[in-house]
C-alpha cells in the first residue's frame, strides 16, 4: 500500500523545466503497451493535436477497433508490415518492409507537423536487425524539439531507455489465455 | 532478449474456451493503467461495441483530451469524484460521492447493456475504505457473462487480482517529471 501518495497532485508545485516533446516508452511482456500508447493518441487528438501511428508489424489493410475508430477519428493508422509471425517464410521480406517502413515513419518524425508519432512494436524489427537501432537513435535526437514520441515493445534497448524521456515495463501477472478463454473481437483486436 | 516469442500467433492454435466478459486489472505504479484502459475502451468503440466509462478521482466537469475525445465519440466519461487530492478538507464528502458513484457504476455493470465498462481509478476509494471490496467483488461475480470490466488504479487487492482474468502491473522505469519536464497537455491531461 502506499496511500501516501496523492492520486492528484493539485497543490504539488509542478517542475519548471521547460516543455518539450517527450520519448516515451512502454516495454516489458504484458498487456497493454499498444493500447496505452492508443490511449496517449486519443488524449492528444481530444486536445486537437495531430497524432500518426505507424504499426510495424501489422499489415496496411489491418481493420482492427483501433483501425476502425482512428480512421473514424481522421488520424488513420499505417500498418508497415506483412503480418511478420515466427514461422514465416520470406523473413527477407519482412525485413525489407520494415527498413521501408522506418524511412516514412524517419521522415514523418523530422518533419515535425505531428504533436505525436506513434511507433508501435518498433522493437521488433530493431531485436531482428532489420533496423539499425543507431538510425532511430539519431532521428529521436535530431527530431524538431516539440515532436512527441512513443515507442512500444518487448525488449526496448538499453540506449534507448537511456534516451527515453518516460519509460514504463507493462508486466503480466496474469493473462485470461491461462485459463482458457481465447481471444476475442473487440478485446484483443 | 525473448526474440523465441512469435509477435503475432497467427499460426498457433487458439485456446478452445470460451469467449466471455473479462475482469481485467491495469495496476502498479507506472504510467499507461488509465490511457491502456482508454486504448481497450476505443477498441472496443471501433468494433461498434457499447462502452461507458467512469473515473472515481475525476470532477464531473473534467475536460482532459480524453473527455473530449469520448464525447465526441458518443461514449462520454463520466467523473465520479471531486477532484480529490492528499491535502483535501473534506475526506467525508470524497467518500460519499464515492460511495454514489459505485452505486451508479455497479448498476451499469449489472444491467449488463455495454460490452464493456471501465472502473478508472477504482483502487483509490478502494484503498481509502470508501467502497467496500466484498461489494466491488460480489458484482464483478454476479455480472451478466458477456460485460468486460477494466478496473484500473496501484495497488489492486490480492483478492481482486485472484478474481481477475487477466492483470498488468504498470512499473516506473523513469518519468520526464524526474528530469524537470513539467507536465503539459495532449500528454499529461
Amino acid at each position: 500500500m502506499d496511500i501516501e501518495t496523492p492520486p492528484l497532485q493539485r497543490d504539488t508545485p509542478k517542475p519548471q523545466g521547460e516543455r518539450r516533446g517527450l520519448i516515451i516508452v512502454h516495454t516489458g511482456s504484458g498487456k497493454g503497451k499498444s493500447t496505452a500508447a492508443f490511449g496517449l493518441a486519443l488524449r492528444a487528438l481530444g486536445r486537437g493535436k495531430t497524432v500518426k501511428i505507424y504499426q510495424f508489424m501489422k499489415v496496411p489493410t489491418a481493420r482492427f477497433g483501433e483501425h476502425r475508430l482512428f480512421e473514424r477519428l481522421g488520424a488513420p493508422i499505417e500498418g508497415l508490415g506483412d503480418g511478420f509471425s515466427w514461422k514465416s517464410r520470406d523473413l527477407e521480406h519482412s525485413a525489407e518492409l520494415a527498413r521501408e517502413g522506418w524511412a516514412r515513419a524517419e521522415a514523418t518524425v523530422r518533419a515535425g507537423e505531428h504533436f505525436m508519432v506513434v511507433l508501435d512494436e518498433i522493437m521488433y524489427p530493431l531485436r531482428y536487425g532489420w533496423l539499425q537501432l543507431e538510425s532511430v537513435l539519431a532521428c529521436l535526437r535530431a527530431r524538431p524539439a516539440h515532436v512527441n514520441v512513443v515507442l512500444t515493445g518487448r525488449s526496448a534497448p538499453a540506449e534507448l531507455v537511456a534516451l527515453a524521456d518516460t519509460v514504463t515495463e507493462m508486466t503480466l501477472v496474469k493473462h485470461h489465455f491461462q485459463a482458457g478463454v481465447p481471444a476475442q473481437r473487440g478485446i484483443e483486436d
